[in-house]
């Protein structure tokens, strides 16, 4: 049996007996194909490249829906923030500044020291840690808005010790939420505009007469954002741009089907190319958990509960293993973004998670929590990316330059295995620059 | 005046009359224009990933120029690499040794630790750190032999932790250089193909019947292995492909002319794409440095004087500014892969070096200690690219996924904030997921 119970929106199926084609669906899931999407973008990019703010303004103009009289005008000025904080409700405003409380202090821990160590008498090495110059983050908005989007790439920014930050974002008839701006204004963005989708990309990446030029870009968005910062590689540091949310649980049957199934649809919200994913080792949970993600679909308001309709033809469904073991040998192959484990010994279980952007372990430890407030990033690799890299962090934007520091008895020491090994392989001029220094001293 | 001395084929050059296009061939150095090549080798790609061993074999035949009868024999045999130890001069192999003992020593300290932090009463967060699974490491070879890269990438995969890591290198005539052998065994690498130049990346990056399909690749090559790398980041984890050597030397009239022209052309003479530039703020200095460099470029053995001569050319030469402070900043802005440091206070003006990818201190630390024996890894970010990354390290080989762990009273302090902010952004299903964990008991 291929897969049991395929007649229910929320599909089981037994990984015994995954088909090859469901399986390649499943861990695939929906990549943007950038070959696809190449050729549509390209040109605009190029455009922004050679003509700057005039093909700025045009492609803002096209595909934000926003008219600007002057290129100035695509820039947040100063009043437009101070109005932004007495908009705010309250309470948002206080949730925010909680949120980069949070996220800093994290970021803060995993700030790497610069060092210096003896390596042999006489030959210091070290490792410096030099924020770059100046980031560029995206921030995705137009028709719905993310403020938490902005803490979680600004206040770690902020904590990597950038001095230059910009954000382009999206406005919607020339407007930007209050509340992202509010974000950006306590996280100390240098400069915000208006631009979304991939104008904002090109612009950050070859800089126009208003746009600086970034040495790094950070942040999500949809498969044309995604596209742009893959063929933008060249230009600037992008490491992976994050796809379409996905949420896995790896759970067993001391777990609650019912916390279980909301955090099952949580991820699955966002879009309809997103997934939400239950692996277990029990027939009998995934039923139970059936069960309460039908029911709790049902409730779903639109557009989410169309959203999650139409992952679960795709990419969302049950996954019952054979064993523990299976399920969470599954969880590593899935390599997902954001997993959430609830099962006996959940803590030893962790440390047999290879791949995931990040894991909430325990009965009360959903998703959100690391969504929003937690502190650890939620700008996390997608489409199984988690096997090689990790989410948003101050490393985003830090380089490491390592340091030698010799000393002259330091470098006598070293002469002849230097010279050995550059005579080996052909570098007269790299053994030279060593005996030159033991030669008798000569002034030229 | 736009140059002084250009009758000599060591150009000094006034930074403060640098003309725009000098300024620019200087700064972008010999790139490899991805564009150009792709065209040549996708279809190469292509091929390898759709037909595997017999796609692999043809290629290695044609650019590789060797000829296996059998795909199992592109694989090193334990016997050779015995045969490799019983070959090699007493002194090579104990130049290797210390090579791997202060680059393993090294990469040892920058491994980031596993932590748990408070954020707040009932929320932990912390970080793993997970060696990615498989690492593939490309050492370039055929005409010249590298077990000096051999020992940076192997050694550092080692150090990270990472249980399976292949090799690429080209062979001549299906033998392999006995030392870089060596130098892979004592490394611990687990499997070594002999395979070459585009058809080795793609191999790695899809996987053949015979060649393992890696997470990351790591390793310098020419230009088309360079493009591979690149039009392969959809594939694996490849982060910026190092291009042709540059060393510059940042000095002042304290320095040794001497010394300096030997450092100057050190990297040079890697090849005629190399770059080997010197900036001073003293053209008597200057020119005492062009001396020098003048009568060791006429002692140099071929190869190497032709390259350095083509170099010249385009990318090498020694730059005046006007003061220290501009010499500097000039410096930042190349982000050169060597940097070599010799001047008053040099410490002082280390911690204003913001760009390089790794930076020798003083007198007696020439380049070529970094590039064999120091410690800190010679596969470095070239053409600029320092300005937002950093050398191969432990940090290329592992993933640092984050973890949430709440109580029950910590998520009951966070649950307010959480649906404050997700009901903000419209996500029903992330309050949802938190409510439901203090809805009265209900099992279902």
């Amino acid at each position: 049996m291929k897969c049991v119970s395929k007649n229910s929106e929320v599909k089981i199926i037994k990984l015994s007996s995954f088909s090859e084609a469901e399986r390649a669906i499943v861990l695939t899931r929906s990549k943007t194909d950038i070959l696809d999407i190449a050729g549509k973008i390209s040109p605009i990019l190029k455009d922004i490249k050679l003509n700057g703010n005039k093909a700025l303004i045009k492609y803002i103009r096209k595909f934000d829906g926003a008219e600007f009289d002057s290129p100035k005008d695509i820039e947040v000025k100063q009043p437009e923030i101070q109005e932004a904080y007495k908009t705010i409700p309250p309470q948002l405003l206080k949730t925010i500044r909680r949120c980069i409380r949070n996220v800093n202090k994290f970021a803060k821990t995993q700030l790497a020291k610069e060092y210096y160590v003896q390596i042999e008498p006489g030959l210091i090495a070290g490792r410096r840690v030099v924020p770059i110059d100046i980031a560029g983050l995206y921030v995705p908005g137009g028709k719905a808005v993310y403020p938490s989007v902005m803490v979680m790439l600004a206040a770690t920014a902020r904590a990597a010790g950038v001095k230059n930050i910009i954000v382009c974002t999206p406005s919607k008839d020339g407007k930007l939420d209050p509340a992202t701006l509010v974000a950006a204004d306590l996280c100390g963005v240098d400069k915000i505009f208006k631009i979304g989708g991939v104008q904002a990309i090109a612009a950050m990446a070859f800089g126009t007469e208003t746009v600086p030029k970034v040495d790094v870009i950070a942040g999500p968005g949809g498969p044309y954002v995604s596209a742009a910062q893959k063929l933008l590689r060249e230009e600037v540091r992008i490491d992976f741009p994050p796809g379409p949310s996905e949420g896995m649980v790896l759970a067993d049957t001391t777990a609650n089907p019912r916390f279980v199934a909301a955090d099952m649809l949580q991820e699955a919200e966002h879009g309809p190319d997103s997934a939400g994913i239950v692996v277990t080792d029990s027939m009998e949970f995934a039923e139970k958990v059936r069960k309460e993600a039908v029911e709790l679909l049902e409730k779903l308001p639109e557009p989410r509960k169309g959203y999650v309709k139409e992952n679960l033809r795709k990419y969302s469904c049950i996954i019952v293993a054979e064993t523990f073991g299976d399920a969470i040998d599954f969880v590593n192959e899935y390599a997902p973004e954001h997993l959430q484990i609830t099962c006996k010994n959940a803590r030893q279980v962790l440390k047999r998670i290879k791949n995931a952007g990040t894991v909430c372990v325990g009965e009360y430890s959903p998703m959100s929590v690391g969504n929003f407030i937690a502190g650890p990033n939620a700008v996390l690799p997608t489409g199984g990316d988690a096997k090689f890299i990790s989410g948003v962090s101050v490393d985003t934007f830090l380089k490491k330059p390592t340091v030698e520091i010799v000393s002259k008895k330091g470098l006598g020491r070293l002469r002849k295995d230097i010279a050995c090994i550059s005579d080996f392989e052909g570098f007269p001029t790299h053994t030279y620059s060593v005996d030159v220094r033991f030669e008798k001293k000569r002034r030229c």
